[in-house]
């Protein structure tokens, strides 16, 4: 009956740490800030598949390691945080880091930056346009996770982010799977990785 | 491949408005503000086979068409809101709430109050500690979805939320539904009754 109360019980009787500023996106899809240690015991009831992490730092040694135990693929896309004068989000990069969020096969994933506001915040909304959300909708919610640290360079290129490419490249390999006929419900291993930008760290 | 994108397509190329103050809790769980008539189109892509309303006040004509509609059950539980001086959360009207929410045969859910702030914010607090969050998590969730409104009086209510007594409720379910052995996979009528308090708005 309670899916919850056996996920809550799962974990012997410790309390469960999310990363700051967590939530979940949609099925098999959450966002937070870093996640620390204290964390790893909240992450491991979501049973990720993979990680997407937004900045170019390399990813802690320890996070590695809980990486490596639980099986979890870290696909890193480096974005600058705050700089001066501010960089303006790489949008072909937020385009790769996409295709791999929307590509189920990566799911339940975490998407993460530092603060989980704003390279995070960039990412989800993008998202939510290709779900075809209005764009007070998209920046509601790109708000609410910022807080008092909302950009308008973020709301601005959010509502700039043409999906148009991401639809082409998601309809051209709809297309290629259909091509094939009925019978074949799967795609071959060298097609598969059509579909799946390299992750620019390596599987751990 | 790609569901979200499927879903995108499914409302004849217009854009969905989400309510205001959205987001997903849980797998089938949502919580939101007051949904107007333009976010139908949004809700309907939810799917939801139930709503939890948190407000005293008469559901709006248009919103039960809609629910009637879409055969969707409205669980309506009257929590006063903005009073002076201010009402106490009622524990009991939450609990009655929380047994309803965790119940999966009601997913997928929308919980609604009128802002998603204070009553929807309480309720979703209680689910946390239910599934053994960390107050400091709970909290941080409750402030992200109040912001500048968050109350203390809502977050001390969230901390002395006794989830002994849900456990006990869940647990004695169980307990009952396995004693009856392996072969009834399912519970009969009269005891689904036990499960699921009654909505006190009449099924729609």
């Amino acid at each position: 009956m309670c899916l919850i109360m056996e996920a809550a019980e799962d974990h012997d009787g410790g309390v469960l740490a999310a990363p700051p500023n967590f939530s979940m996106v949609e099925d098999g899809i959450y966002r937070s800030g870093f996640p620390k240690p204290e964390n790893f015991g909240f992450l491991t009831s979501l049973n990720l598949r993979s990680i997407i992490y937004l900045c170019p730092e390399p990813y802690p040694e320890e996070n590695l390691k809980f990486l490596e135990a639980n099986n979890i693929k870290l696909f890193q896309f480096g974005i600058e945080g705050k700089t001066d004068p501010p960089t303006p989000m790489p949008k072909d990069t937020v385009l790769d880091a996409l295709k791999v969020l929307v590509d189920v096969r990566n799911h339940p994933i975490l998407i993460h930056c530092k603060a989980g506001k704003h390279r995070t915040g960039c990412l989800v909304g993008c998202l939510r346009k290709v779900q075809s959300w209005c764009l007070s909708s998209v920046l509601e919610e790109y708000q609410k996770n910022a807080g008092l640290k909302w950009r308008q360079r973020d709301m601005s290129f959010i509502e700039a982010f043409d999906t148009l490419s991401l639809r082409q490249c998601l309809l051209s390999i709809m297309y290629r799977y259909h091509g094939y006929g009925f019978k074949r419900k799967r795609l071959l291993h060298e097609e598969e990785n059509v579909q799946t930008p390299k992750p620019q760290a390596a599987k751990v």
